[in-house]
């Protein structure tokens, strides 16, 4: 099966859990937040993260179902940063995938809230999850190191004080760093933290694997947004000029960002080239990464 | 020791402790999403929610430093709330403990993503603490449960609903419940939850007295919005009245509104009264919460 049929494919299965997991979340409590959190984390995303994490899982063996609380709660993660990244006073965006962001579509204090929900509901699920407490605490140690001021939180920090300056490469490598590559590698560590047994040295080549990605990811999104429009994008083209933030593109030129984003893929594959597990679809998954077109 | 003596000894403990949790935190990574995250903890505040369970923890013979990650990653988790409550697009307020709330002191983006790894750094906290996995987890069920949709967000997201509307006294005490309430049950929690081996029914006992302590909490901040000033508050007096807000007095007189803060204070009383441990520190809390003038 392709990669894009093997995603397909996922996206399917993992959105039907979704509803699932929100289906036992009692509505009446509050049912506008519920509405709001829902909507967020079913607006369509790519489940980049997630699949990532099914992927090192069943290349390990692990049981989809064991894993599945701990990939939705990354995703809840992931869907809590853009509704508040979305925010006015954050980078002010009305469209996300197509489709009206959370403020929009509802309004900004729910959109607040339903951030910050989304965010708890994370540590609850991998609270309630059916594994070992000890495996229960990796995920948690992981997705909060990983999200927090340490990781996504910090790089969001360093990119919004970035706006309007002139950023050196690293910089901007250090951002995203933090921004992006950090939530692939907690996909990556939350399935690994399941085999407790499993060779070190092989773990940290599975991180480095997903941190070359995130920076790949993130340096063809930069790309993206200057040669692709704002239907493809699903999101307004150009929106990172507008904002004046600094670029791969902006820094090095379109050229060298390919070139960059290229031998960034290239360390990546270096990671997993001789790992004794069937690393097939991490190779593609790489590939798709930096061949993406939105 | 009076109680007013006890809580400013802990309070000078606990702050100090704050701080030492923070110099650990490298600021080198986002300098001013440090500052912004310490400024909204250290911000003043009365340590009620740590100091509660510190107590429960003393009369359980809990060590202080055992419980530490626990109550300063529950003071993170109402330091942040707080933080977003303050927004503009929430109840927009410029003053917070006779200080300029966070977004004013820095600005809104910060603020928000300030709150969002305040939040993170909860979990971070209890992921590193020096117990064993199941209490980990369990103090992360507990804090997740309580501070999220099913708790202090599930009621933030109701008291917004219900601006400008009248509420009926059910649906007031249902949003203090889950705004309030529930992380003084998270306090009370947390404590008995480094004791497996307890009576659960004790442990109900605990978990209801802290409830009715919350309630009673919140129409004694109700009362004060109306009977107290602005600088006895350090926060503008009538800031619940300005926003059309259902109060206790509003619904019920303020007369009445005192009566009801007195029965559930005595409900309260009631379940710790025939606990095999020392709890006069309890008692003496709760009359604290009814009595204090801010």
């Amino acid at each position: 099966m392709s990669l894009f049929d093997q995603l397909q494919q996922f996206q399917t299965w993992f959105n039907a859990e979704i509803d699932k997991a929100f289906a036992h979340i009692d509505q009446n409590i509050a049912g506008k937040l519920h509405q709001a959190m829902q909507y967020s984390v079913s607006n369509g995303g790519k489940r980049v993260r997630p699949f990532i994490m099914h992927t090192v899982g069943r290349m390990l063996d692990i049981d989809d179902k064991t894993l599945l609380p701990a990939s939705i709660a990354l995703e809840c993660i992931h869907s809590y940063s853009l509704v508040h990244d979305d925010l006015p006073a954050m980078d002010d965006d009305e469209l996300r995938r197509g489709k009206p962001t959370c403020h929009i579509q509802f309004d900004e204090a729910t959109a607040i809230l339903a951030g910050d929900s989304l965010q708890t509901l994370a540590f609850e699920l991998i609270a309630n999850a059916d594994v070992s407490a000890e495996i229960k605490v990796s995920w948690m140690q992981e997705l909060a190191n990983r999200s927090g001021y340490h990781g996504m939180c910090g790089g969001q920090a360093l990119d919004l004080a970035g706006e309007n300056t002139q950023l050196t490469v690293e910089q901007l490598e250090n951002i995203h760093l933090l921004k992006t590559a950090a939530l692939l590698q907690a996909a990556v560590n939350m399935a690994t933290a399941c085999k407790p047994a499993m060779d070190k040295s092989e773990k940290i080549k599975l991180d480095n694997f997903a941190k070359n990605i995130g920076l790949a990811f993130q340096i063809q999104d930069d790309i993206l947004d200057v040669t692709s429009t704002t239907e493809m994008l699903g999101k307004p083209q150009g929106s990172d000029e507008k904002l004046n933030k600094s670029t791969y593109p902006g820094i090095l030129g379109l050229e060298q960002a390919i070139q960059k984003a290229d031998q960034v893929y290239q360390n990546a594959l270096e990671q997993i080239d001789n790992l004794p597990y069937n690393t097939q679809t991490l190779f593609e998954f790489a590939q798709f990464i930096v061949q993406r077109k939105h």
